[in-house]
């Protein structure tokens, strides 16, 4: 018997996207959000699979920096020196005799494969829920929704601050401000997928939260792009914050104002090659390279992916469609990629939550204080829209942080601002605004799709 | 600017789509088939970006054997020993200038992506292959298919054996028997291309090829299996070989008979998830089952994706379908994964060919050998087929060994068998029969079709 040394990235990739499956599963058993029951999985299968040393497990929830430990080793430091000074004795110790021990290359390619698909599948998502926003629909429903995300992000950003500054004082400002711009996410997934499946997504409030969820994950953006530089050059300057925001505007003003066209000139060239590849590679290649371009630009490579979806649409393909192959968009070309790499990437977060880090009252507090952070300053948010409104619904439809906040807290954990306790925090909070938020939007869009029928 | 961990890793990855894109561009140009210019394509990336010294290109050009530095490393053992070990003086120095550079972790993540990406690649084009071919058109089609495709593997195989021993008789018996091997190939996916661009599929000498070529998928992938565990076990052990056919028979046995149900079982459980999420979730499952049990078996995981595409079919799922969400097939679920990563197999392929190794006698002398004997024993098998059809063509059809050709060579050279001049001879033997076939395949087809429309 010859191994194919793909064999065992196939059983680790396949097994940790079957219980993202059964998460996935789960949830929609329960009618909730499938994020959650992929989190949930996760953090019953890091933790439970790590009481049972599994070798794969144990190195992925260390996260991403395990893989320092093999660049570092190439280079000629000794394995188990690297891995304490990363991680401490016990876990370093831990670590160090897997990767010494004679699956060690195979345990730490599998882990990295993991976690290059997770990073490829948020990199997806991001693109998708670009593709699925519409800047003109955004510009048509004006001025609420802009109003309404601005709110969506200050005053959480404001109430966190201030929650952290009283529960936290030693903290870092770093630290503090990461966590408060956490807190300003929103994800349109899942509210979208809400609205969509109560048909509300084409009423007033309907159109005001797509559109402020739109405006609110690019300022969340802008915000994070702010926030990581002010964390890296290790203060706060204004110049620097200023520089900051025109690069993230001048490159997402660049990419909607330069993307149509340099979409337009490679659909062209790719017009000689089937429509579904033309379609496929001009899809691929512009989000690839604007994710590189945007990290590039200093900004994060889901930023680049969002704005590849912002500016891509089927119409620039559409000299090239035939009758006879049937009509494709790039949505349902690039969702297969999303569907099976985006599990991955949540269940991964799920794993990298210790739940023995949850069982202190630090924790507890600082989660309890950002929960109430949250939902106070999105029920505010909704102040923003025209009193004729439904500013209830508008305030819980902003509620849910889903994947945007975790992606925040992810970036915040690789700068080194969110350590364990406060990214367990974090997800405590991410956790509870997500779940909360869909059954109670759908009562009060129940409560107020009846009410009309009644007037 | 801080930097994302997956930039390196995006940028290296599209860099390599993007060259295999130009050469399935200029293969579209001159009507050529897509593989042929993926494989230029990289054959030019390979030895160019070698000259130039780009460090991803010269650890990609070396193949996967690099990466058991990274493993042996971790296992405490010092880089420039492993590397000089496994590829000698000059190439081993060069490696452990990069892997020690500051970048070297890097280069070798980008590296194993990129090594991973495509087999995934070919996992699902094999996949793709079996979901096209279809077990009751082949039994309709009958004794011809059988008898040409049993001649189309062993009047190349002795053929090949013949030229083998004649031209090169202090080669290894086992080396013999894998190139041997390798001639039977036929690439179903490149003949089923060009007798669909003719409308020449549903003619009886398409049936026949098509018949053909899914029966030689089956029979070459049974003798790669009994060559590879002759390989491996060192002789040729007769109750082996019996062992192995009866190995691989029981699972190609096996996965027809359970298979269906075990695809009805998971699409009855996975009802209850959107019929697009359940399709794509039982199709990844399993093909990657499926290939991770084919290699528990002894066979190669491209045997399992390959009896799991001829498993799978959209009925399973028709219970399921709703009308509102219109009707998506597997194969368009998958496909865009094959689009994205099968490139990058190829050109991986492409990459691997070391032109140096071109530019000598015995590797234009066994090319010669080859080819002819590819040429020939293909053109012979044409003649298991009934006097009325047009023997000639259906002997061109089965000419192209295209990418199942380079499969069984990549499987040779991972077990040691092909070296670096074998796997050129190949490549170049591959690279002609599948550059030949097409252009003569459309002039037959072309004239046949004239005389019955004049008849």
């Amino acid at each position: 018997m010859h191994g194919d040394p793909i064999a065992p990235v196939i059983l680790g990739v396949t097994s940790i996207l079957l219980f993202a499956i059964f998460g996935r599963f789960a949830a929609r058993r329960f009618s909730q959000p499938t994020v959650l029951g992929e989190l949930l999985m996760g953090i019953m299968l890091g933790n439970v699979a790590w009481m049972m040393g599994v070798d794969l497990i144990i190195v992925l929830r260390e996260g991403p920096r395990v893989f320092d430990i093999v660049s570092q080793t190439l280079a000629g430091a000794p394995v188990d020196q690297v891995a304490i000074a990363l991680f401490g004795d016990q876990t370093g110790q831990e670590i160090t005799r897997i990767i010494t021990g004679p699956q060690g290359g195979q345990v730490m390619q599998v882990a990295q494969t993991v976690d290059v698909f997770s990073r490829y599948g948020v990199i997806f998502l991001l693109f998708m829920v670009g593709l699925e926003a519409d800047l003109e629909e955004m510009w048509a429903v004006g001025a609420d929704s802009v109003r309404v995300a601005i709110l969506g992000v200050l005053v959480p950003f404001a109430l966190g601050f201030a929650a952290l500054a009283f529960l936290q004082p030693d903290m870092s400002l770093n630290s503090v401000m990461f966590i408060a711009a956490t807190l300003g996410a929103t994800s349109i997934g899942i509210t979208s997928n809400v609205l969509r499946e109560t048909g509300y997504n084409n009423s007033t409030e309907g159109h005001i939260i797509l559109g402020a969820a739109v405006c609110d994950d690019i300022l969340g953006l802008i915000i994070l792009a702010v926030v990581s530089g002010i964390v890296v050059s290790g203060s706060v300057d204004l110049g620097e914050v200023a520089f900051v925001i025109l690069m993230s505007s001048m490159f997402l003003v660049g990419v909607v104002k330069l993307g149509p066209w340099i979409v337009r000139f490679a659909a062209n060239l790719m017009g000689r090659l089937d429509i579904i590849e033309a379609k496929m590679f001009t899809s691929y290649l512009f989000v690839m390279v604007l994710a590189w371009v945007a990290n590039l630009a200093g900004l994060a490579t889901i930023i680049g992916a969002f704005a590849a979806g912002l500016v891509l649409s089927d119409s620039y393909f559409s000299q090239h469609e035939s009758p006879q192959r049937g009509f494709v968009g790039i949505r349902e070309l690039i969702m297969p990629l999303e569907v099976i790499l985006r599990p991955i990437f949540f269940i991964l977060m799920g794993i990298q939550v210790k739940i023995e880090a949850f069982l202190s009252w630090p924790v507890i507090v600082v989660a309890a204080g950002l929960l109430v952070a949250a939902v106070i300053g999105k029920l505010v948010c909704g102040l923003g829209a025209r009193p004729s409104t439904n500013r209830l619904v508008i305030g819980i439809g902003m509620l849910p942080r889903g994947e945007v906040g975790l992606v925040f807290a992810a970036i915040g954990r690789t700068l080194g601002v969110i350590d364990d306790a406060l990214f367990s925090a974090i997800v405590l909070m991410v956790m509870l605004t997500t779940l909360a938020a869909p059954p109670i939007l759908k009562t009060l869009i129940g409560r107020d799709q009846r009410r009309q029928v009644e007037i």
